[in-house]
């Protein structure tokens, strides 16, 4: 269309923004729920709420995936960072009781082609639908000078619901109550800015040279590449978590700023959870990026989840019932009495 | 703290962001309603959406604002962001007759100082509570060699309600209906990167020279700087709509893609929007871009506004009690039978 060299001219290519729009209903559709009205319906996305709530509370996070998109762009895999994204916003509203309803996502870089834009938005309808989630709508932005050539970022916001009565927030949490811990599947989306100064991969160097360092084999990490490790994508504790509810009094997503920033976050005043870092086995990416970067243990707790995704605040009456139902989780520690810092770490 | 060094190192600076995330609560207060459990809660904002509706249908939108953020911070006016985001997002769900419920942001960058970033957030939370818009979360991130030194985009997400049986879809319009145009305040948030490319405004050159250059006071804008009309926020009109939404059969908010990609969203098939241009008076900042950038006045219109920032549909016997509730709103064209193009712009 001669009318819009200009803009075209200008960095934004209508024609092509225009194609790569016409494919998204059909992608959409994967992640729909009978709740959906308008999936990026003409203006906004609608989703019929209905009369199933007794006292509805709406939950919303939004998140990004950091630096982590650096390296899923490099391996070719822009088909994860949906779940990765999808994994850590499920897990915030998660920690109010809350379930998934529906999901925007926003990509803006400079010289994403469609195929990668195609990539992406797949990847997050993939997700969104593995969770039981529905993708409502999304902004993807061409923004040439304000991204660095060939990147991107890539963010979402979740919207949840929780009944009034059912939200879980911490004050019920007291004494002697129980810290289970549910395994990460790695770095999830959090501390790959240290980690890939320490192992060196993503910073300045191309692509390829980038792939070629993610199919080192540490000894470590027992088989596994460091693009392995490192790709894992952000764990949803969603089906582990919701049968549950009922017997948890807090929850901790362990995600930036590691234990010591989100432990206490749940935790009220006088108490403070005594984690026993001894009672599991660090994953060995971490033990990596500790010896190759000398990080001191206590600056891996404060950045890295270390192997725990989200800490459970569960009565000690209540263990064996979450433990039956959830089998993954297990004891991490305890709450006990005192004043100032909220989190002892043992064991490091 | 000395534990924090490496990752400080790595670009990620523990503490300063433990600061800046200090002061967001007092911000985040002045953008809340009585709805607001949690603002930014523990791991998710919560909004308590009661009993007061029905048959609730949510409705969502995400959007960021392009690379009009780059004159905004070369002018240092970081706090349009906010109210330029907000009124193109209040806009989107107005289009389906929502009104605002709750907000969060997304701010991503590199290198901007925890100065500019309580200037944004600061900006964003007024410009929350000035629609009645509760801000309940928001994620800042720094991610040097994503983005551009010194360069940031912002997005942002609005959830809405509206009653299932008061949903404006445009399926009611029918021949002979009335288009009323409500005036925009500028480009809003759209066609920056022509409009940048064509005036020659922070492109390539230093925020001291963006600066001089939006000094400049062109006869046709009569008075007005570049600055000031380049600046103007991005308006939105619920104040002038939801009073009238029962007389509203559909709505098109003329936002990127114009005239051509924005009314056919809401138009049935077989129907068509003749607007008559030569019924407003274009605001001067499109003329001078149409003028300096030799830009057909076709793409004109496929690209901007054109002083017209929201398009009613409104059956003829009801135009007069709307435009007496909405006197801004004026006549700008009529709905026709006609397949195939669903716009037709007479007298450009």
């Amino acid at each position: 269309m001669s009318s819009d060299r200009q803009y075209a001219e200008a960095g934004v290519d209508i024609a092509e923004r225009s194609g790569f729009a016409a494919s998204l209903p059909a992608i959409l559709a994967r992640a729909r729920r009978p709740e959906v009205i308008a999936d990026a319906g003409p203006f906004s996305g609608l989703f019929r709420l209905g009369d199933r709530y007794t006292d509805p509370v709406l939950t919303a996070s939004v998140d990004g995936i950091g630096t982590k998109a650096k390296l899923q762009m490099a391996a070719g895999r822009l088909d994860l960072c949906g779940p990765d994204i999808l994994g850590h916003s499920v897990n915030d509203i998660l920690a109010c009781g809350a379930e998934p309803l529906f999901f925007l996502d926003y990509i803006a870089g400079s010289g994403l082609t469609t195929v990668q834009k195609t990539q992406l938005v797949e990847g997050m309808a993939d997700a969104c639908a593995s969770v039981g989630c529905a993708l409502i709508g999304g902004e993807t932005a061409d923004m040439p000078g304000v991204y660095a050539e060939g990147e991107f970022d890539i963010a979402g916001t979740i919207v949840g619901v929780v009944e009034r009565d059912e939200i879980i927030d911490g004050t019920a949490i007291s004494e002697g109550d129980v810290l289970l811990g549910l395994p990460s599947s790695g770095l999830h989306t959090n501390g790959f800015a240290l980690a890939r100064r320490v192992l060196e991969v993503a910073l300045e160097e191309s692509p390829a040279e980038t792939r070629a360092r993610l199919e080192e084999r540490p000894d470590v990490l027992e088989g596994l590449s460091l693009g392995e490790a490192l790709l894992a994508t952000h764990r949803p504790y969603h089906q582990e978590v919701l049968p549950i509810r009922h017997l948890i009094k807090g929850m901790a997503h362990i995600t930036g700023g590691g234990y010591a920033e989100n432990i206490p976050r749940v935790m009220p005043e006088g108490l403070a959870a005594e984690v026993d870092t001894a009672g599991w086995n660090v994953p060995g990416i971490f033990e990596l990026i500790r010896s190759r970067g000398e990080v001191a243990a206590e600056e891996m707790y404060e950045v890295f989840n270390m192997g725990i995704g989200l800490v459970l605040f569960i009565g000690d009456e209540d263990v064996d019932e979450a433990t039956q139902a959830a089998p993954e989780a297990f004891r991490i520690g305890s709450v006990i009495s005192q004043a100032g810092s909220q989190v002892v770490l043992r064991g490091i």
